[in-house]
């Protein structure tokens, strides 16, 4: 393990940081808050380590896959307990515990409150709530890659570990420049959204935060009924952009390279598309009976299903209310998850579409056992590594999720709601049903257990094994 | 696709169930109850199609993987449709979608019921229902191969469709004599189990019905509070017997041939006894607070684990108001199961620690990518396809629980109960949590939530891919 190039990336990242946390500070500024001076001394201490840390040069560039993954988890651990701290300064969070939770569910783009009411923090702990999911979203990793001048073999390490999905292609040559591009349409997107939401009538900071957590596919939102009171264009401008932000940014590349037919024929977003439009039809027909008419029905259906599907988690209603048959349909969705290389979490698309195809494969080998058949996904053969890495992930996810569910039990809540905390959690959603429904918050956890959910929050957003690895002993010994 | 010849093996099961339906036929006339007619006209219809339909012999004798696949699902749904006609035409159950569901749950070993009391049930039924347990628990296919003189390439399809695990071994070189002595081992055992009892001052009929439920780790009672109302020594008896028939019966095997040494380093069967250790001490402590002394907490603890991770599903107390984190280790237990090569059901210790294999694989092959290592059970390398479909089976097992669930949840009843009913059935345990736990039933369901259940636990005691081989339209086809 190559200890000191990992010691660079990390000062480079707290340069960032500081970077991130100038913004709420200026936010104070425009508000005229007291609390800014708590962002003004966080960003200054990251300033100060991270140059200073950063002058001893490393002594190997030695770069491989797992000083990659170590790089990628620390990064984020670091970004975590560096976040947390103005949101504890400032006094409005009861502990650190609690502000590291808001802050490791912002950056991961989970959204799940430990707060009962939003509407009481300050400005600019808001917009640092929903700045992370936004800083989350594409990844604070790929950032780097795309600004600052890294050379050498382990850009695609790094790029590999932070982004989701079962492969990470390159969409030009250059991973700098594919980071670059990614950056740019990811910028352009939030930037429609926040114009469109003015146009609705949306006041500017609203327009902002509540674009940043679109955009994160994250899920925080500035008014205690999250988005339940806004306008029916408002809520409609955001459910259309919750289900922009959960496609794989592949199509918008081959958009932007004028090639609208391969955009169309891509497979992943066909069937992303596919199973919103049967959920939302489905769930639109069982809550018929619960609204005026069907048009709201249809709507509320649609901005909710985009909702958890994307892993956002903003809610116009109170989900938990709704018959059993539409919350369990919610409740796959949430492991489903967006498409592979967008900003949503879940399982993702892709390898969902993947492994049914492994169940057809293995039925039509009992019938024929001697016909050797592969598997083809976006008009590829996909490869053998690819398809046990992805069954794999699935055992690592179910192992997990069981854990995880067993250990946060030992609080005695019900097992309603100890099943969704986790489902909400490790697929990065926020609200889950009973006691974490949308209308609730996970203070009810105690302090271990929420240090359990925030490690499933971490593992959920960079798909798990950048975290197994930083726990397992063998990653850590010399070459 | 061969029809002829799985007409002619349907025939020879239906020979064979009306050999079975003779046995409670036969309690009947001991206990002179008018119910025996039903057995008696049940049997003789048996006979009489099976005998009439299985002179004409089958044009070719081509057989292979998949007319295996199709003779057993095909097999078991015919004795499910014939086993379920004497319970309805004695009048005891209000329709025959109940019996059918009653004598599904008993084959499969299930024992989860629709009966609100058995006690009113008389003597034939009580008698049919467990032995049903029986017969299911080694499997039918086993018993024919063991007794009728069939020869020809089929007899290792047949045993490997109907056995649990990921691979079948044959214990001794020909198919026909190990299914000799699988029956053998479960004979004998079975019969220790029932004198012990008798020794413990059980009544016979008791002794009989409850020795087949263990062997079988079916769960069906003949009393309402289940194992309630027994002596501690009766208890002890049959805790101690459901762990023996959750065991690999090639551990007997081994100590049959006097090979006691390797049976003890026989691997699965030391993980499996791991879990349960395990198990019973973490819920011994969490329920201690409950009981009167230690040894009686110690006591069911061991009691419920047994009879859980072994899928019998007998209780000794209302499970579903012990805390939430004890109930969440027996829900974990429901899906890890007993060992492959045993009578009980769930996913199979085996499969569960070569998937935990494989997660510890792959976080090597991330840190070192170049190292190749394999999978080592049982000290055998165990083979890609193995690996694949234990993989697959996995998948396939998350989509048909996914799915269930669903469904029933059009039911409207709570999410614990949707979740623990599939757990419970897909699994073949019995009891679940809330409104299908073990001092309820599962006539809190419709009749369509039924068929699902049904099809669930078909589904759990073949191991899915009988089952949806079946549904597949290529499997139909011409060679």
């Amino acid at each position: 393990m190559n200890i000191s190039i990992i010691r660079y990336i990390l000062c480079r990242v707290l340069e960032f940081q500081a970077l991130f946390l100038a913004l709420p500070c200026l936010t104070a500024i425009c508000y005229q808050e007291k609390e800014g001076w708590a962002y003004a001394a966080a960003a200054f201490g990251c300033l100060a380590i991270g140059a200073v840390g950063k002058m001893k040069k490393p002594k190997s560039t030695v770069f491989y896959a797992r000083e990659g993954f170590v790089a990628v988890s620390l990064s984020w651990i670091v970004l975590s307990l560096t976040g947390a701290l103005p949101l504890y300064l400032s006094g409005e969070f009861p502990s650190y515990t609690d502000a590291l939770f808001e802050t490791i569910s912002g950056l991961t783009t989970t959204g799940a409150s430990i707060l009962s009411s939003v509407e009481e923090l300050s400005r600019c702990n808001l917009f640092w709530r929903s700045f992370t999911h936004w800083i989350g979203g594409m990844g604070v990793l790929v950032l780097i890659l795309a600004v600052l001048p890294l050379a050498g073999g382990y850009n695609m390490y790094l790029m590999r570990a932070e982004s989701p999905g079962p492969t990470v292609g390159k969409l030009v040559p250059r991973v700098k420049h594919t980071a670059r591009i990614l950056y740019m349409m990811y910028i352009f997107l939030t930037a429609v959204q926040i114009v469109l939401l003015l146009l609705t009538g949306m006041p500017l900071f609203e327009s902002l935060t509540l674009s940043f957590g679109t955009a994160g596919t994250g899920g925080f939102g500035v008014s205690n009924d999250s988005i339940g009171g806004y306008s029916l264009a408002s809520r409609t401008v955001i459910t259309i952009f919750m289900i922009l932000f959960g496609i794989n940014f592949n199509v918008y590349y081959l958009i932007r390279a004028k090639k609208p037919l391969q955009a169309l024929k891509h497979e992943e977003m066909r069937y992303y598309l596919g199973i919103i439009l049967v959920a939302v039809l489905f769930i639109t027909a069982n809550i018929r009976g619960g609204f005026q008419s069907l048009f709201e029905a249809f709507h509320h259906a649609a901005f909710q299903v985009a909702s958890i599907i994307t892993t956002t988690g903003y809610s116009t209603v109170d989900f938990d209310k709704w018959p059993e048959f539409s919350k369990f349909i919610l409740v796959l969705l949430m492991f489903v998850g967006a498409c592979a290389g967008s900003t949503g979490g879940g399982i993702k698309v892709s390898r969902i579409v993947i492994m049914m195809k492994l169940v057809k494969n293995e039925l039509s080998y009992l019938i024929h056992p001697k016909r050797v058949r592969q598997i083809h996904f976006e008009k590829h053969v996909v490869n053998k590594d690819v398809l046990r890495s992805i069954s794999v992930f699935f055992i690592a996810y179910a192992l997990i999720y069981g854990i995880s569910v067993l250990l946060i039990s030992l609080d005695e809540l019900d097992f309603t709601t100890n099943v969704t905390a986790v489902a909400a959690t490790l697929n990065n959603i926020g609200p889950g049903l009973a006691q974490v429904g949308p209308m609730s918050n996970f203070d009810v956890y105690s302090q271990p257990a929420k240090y359990v959910l925030m490690f499933d929050m971490l593992a959920g957003r960079l798909e798990l094994f950048p975290l197994l690895l930083l726990l397992t002993p063998a990653t850590w010994k010399r070459r």
